[in-house]
């Protein structure tokens, strides 16, 4: 399965307020992702700019960071599918290359979220849930998730202190990325006592918005062993959608469309739970985090919370997971996340995080979830 | 070249307020798309939802549609290429489907315009073009346009009668669409003396926003040859991307993106200008059929005009064009017209067009514009 490659990965800071443009943040991210790789902008023959709309004033931006890039007259368009929106570019620069129309593909993921006041923020993220059934009725990130959260504390006795545990791991790391908009170890008394968002998630439990932008240059197998010392292959892809409606849910304490994407990403890669030497998980929330364990396979429904009380997801651990921070620490800034996982594995699976490096890491994956819980993507990544 | 096909195609009606949500505007079309095929929701394992973003008031509206058309849990994520949106879409899934990903893939487009006042609508527009250097200067879709035409008319000596009689040609079969939102001839009198828009184009030279939606399942040969009777063909298929702002153009009487997609094209396929039977072309204003003639290679530089003067892009001409009334009757829901096109050049090649059949059409071509000529599209269909 050795097709197609990622051979350069690059983001900006993630921070709260850039300061600059849409354009800067992702000259950034381009910019790392090119640097070391034996490619000029003219060699990169497709660009798929990914970012959830609306939080910034400039509508289809797939033109302006082209002709920004100097990507111009390469193809270029806009895909999302909201938080998971730079995973689904890197399935679509996938098969674009795959089927032969293109061989260099760059996925732009960006958002600057910034230019927004929280209250505007808000109502655009509730947007993205159902406008005319759900949104109106206060379905949102933070509300959906917490549902979740609820379900599994009253179905498993998963606890608040055990929610909490996963944020003072990931700010472990994140104090070491230098590139997250929290680098700051906290305790387990800070989590629990930060201000409620939606019960039982605090103000610690959650994400931030966050400005930033990720890139990553995809590449067919012939270019990518010429262009790059370490290419690193993509061994399997999974996506699957559940419904936009949380009422249509078939469980609150699971997502399907990551139990779907695992599986399908497993079996294209040939590869278990149990293969994988590190992960990115999407974190949006604490509770996400354990929600993640379990559907990939990493601890059975129920027990995902335990992995982290015995540090199992520690960079020593049986499985470790979100080493570089994770949302929780980086910060999200929408479009750009899932290119800053795919870049987190890419440098561990290349030996480079030297922040927090996962010992002989072969294999890889990503777990990028968009809106609450609709849009699933697992990536695995192979040296 | 047979690997991918469209097997199905279907529209809604294309109206100036539909009254309806843009999940029934999908559903109308996705219908028409699955009637007749032995297909079922089950068996399409993608869909792309093409629109532009921020007409109507639901963000990410791909997940939305997927539920309500039962399309979960197969990934659904949304692409966007402004008014060029949905051939991106059926360039994306002709490449998921030639990668070995998916077999059967939806393209649907859509566009709820009416639930913005003119005002805002234009607003959003304008969004369209680079926010921080040209938008605020007034470049928007007519003015760009009007530019363009301006730059013919210098340079090549065309008039304004020329251009009118573009919208006249197009109404002619617009009077027999039923699906068009403008189902009325007009004379050259009319469109002459029609409000000014943006000089030299008025409203008769201009198309108008539009509520509507369209969808095109594509599908892998060995489906296709079961599915479908008369599968039609993706024998080319080009793409690119001029830059974004109007200041960076190398010339004002030809999109370059058009000419670079149409070069993709035909090499793809095989094929040159003079054998394409039946095109449909992206006539936002009537200035643009112009120029499409020239960049499509139907016509000299300067003297696309004379096609329409002598009645060669007639249903019975040497190469006719827009014989559904175009852009211009049917109305621009801006997601959905992509597909609009495809689905009348389908329905031409397996000779179901009686409201205006070309004989014996075996190649058919789409043109679709994104932008003020930022996005060219061109798709080469073949029986």
């Amino acid at each position: 399965m050795d097709d197609v490659a990622i051979v350069g990965v690059g983001q900006s800071a993630f921070t709260r307020k850039s300061g600059v443009s849409i354009r800067e943040l992702c000259f950034d991210a381009f910019k790392e992702a090119m640097t070391g790789l034996d490619l000029t902008n003219k060699d990169i023959d497709a660009s798929i700019t990914c970012s959830a709309p609306e939080y910034d004033k400039q509508r289809t931006p797939s033109g302006l960071i082209s002709e920004y890039l100097e990507l111009t007259p390469s193809p270029a368009f806009y895909i999302e599918s909201v938080c998971s929106s730079s995973t689904t570019g890197l399935r679509v620069a996938y098969s674009l290359i795959k089927s032969g129309l293109h061989r260099v593909v760059a996925v732009i993921g960006f958002q600057k979220m910034s230019e927004l006041s929280s209250r505007d923020s808000a109502e655009r993220m509730g947007r993205g849930a159902d406008i005319m059934w759900e949104a109106p009725f206060g379905i949102s990130m933070p509300s959906g998730y917490a549902m979740f959260a609820q379900a599994h504390m009253a179905q498993f006795g998963t606890t608040v202190e055990q929610l909490a545990r996963v944020r003072v791991k990931n700010a472990s790391y994140g104090a070491k990325n230098p590139k997250a908009t929290y680098r700051k170890e906290v305790t387990l008394e800070e989590v629990l006592t930060s201000a409620p968002v939606a019960t039982p998630l605090k103000m610690f439990d959650a994400c931030a918005n966050a400005d930033g932008a990720s890139c990553i240059i995809v590449a067919s197998a012939d270019v990518a062993k010429k262009v790059s010392k370490i290419p690193i292959w993509i061994a399997g892809l999974g996506a699957a959608t559940d419904t936009m409606s949380m009422s249509g849910r078939k469980s609150l304490t699971s997502l399907s469309c990551a139990k779907d994407a695992a599986a399908q990403a497993y079996k294209m890669a040939g590869v278990k739970p149990q293969d994988i030497d590190v992960a990115e998980v999407h974190d949006c929330f604490t509770i996400s985090e354990i929600l993640a364990y379990e559907d990939l396979g990493f601890a059975k429904p129920g027990e995902g919370a335990r992995l982290v009380d015995e540090k199992q997801t520690y960079v020593d651990g049986k499985i470790p997971v979100n080493v570089d921070g994770g949302l929780l620490s980086k910060g999200h800034p929408v479009g750009a996340t899932g290119g800053s996982q795919m870049r987190t594995i890419v440098r561990q699976l290349r030996g480079e995080a030297t922040e927090a490096q996962v010992k002989n890491a072969e294999i890889g994956l990503v777990h990028n979830i968009g809106g609450v819980g609709q849009y699933g993507n697992v990536v695995i990544l192979r040296r």
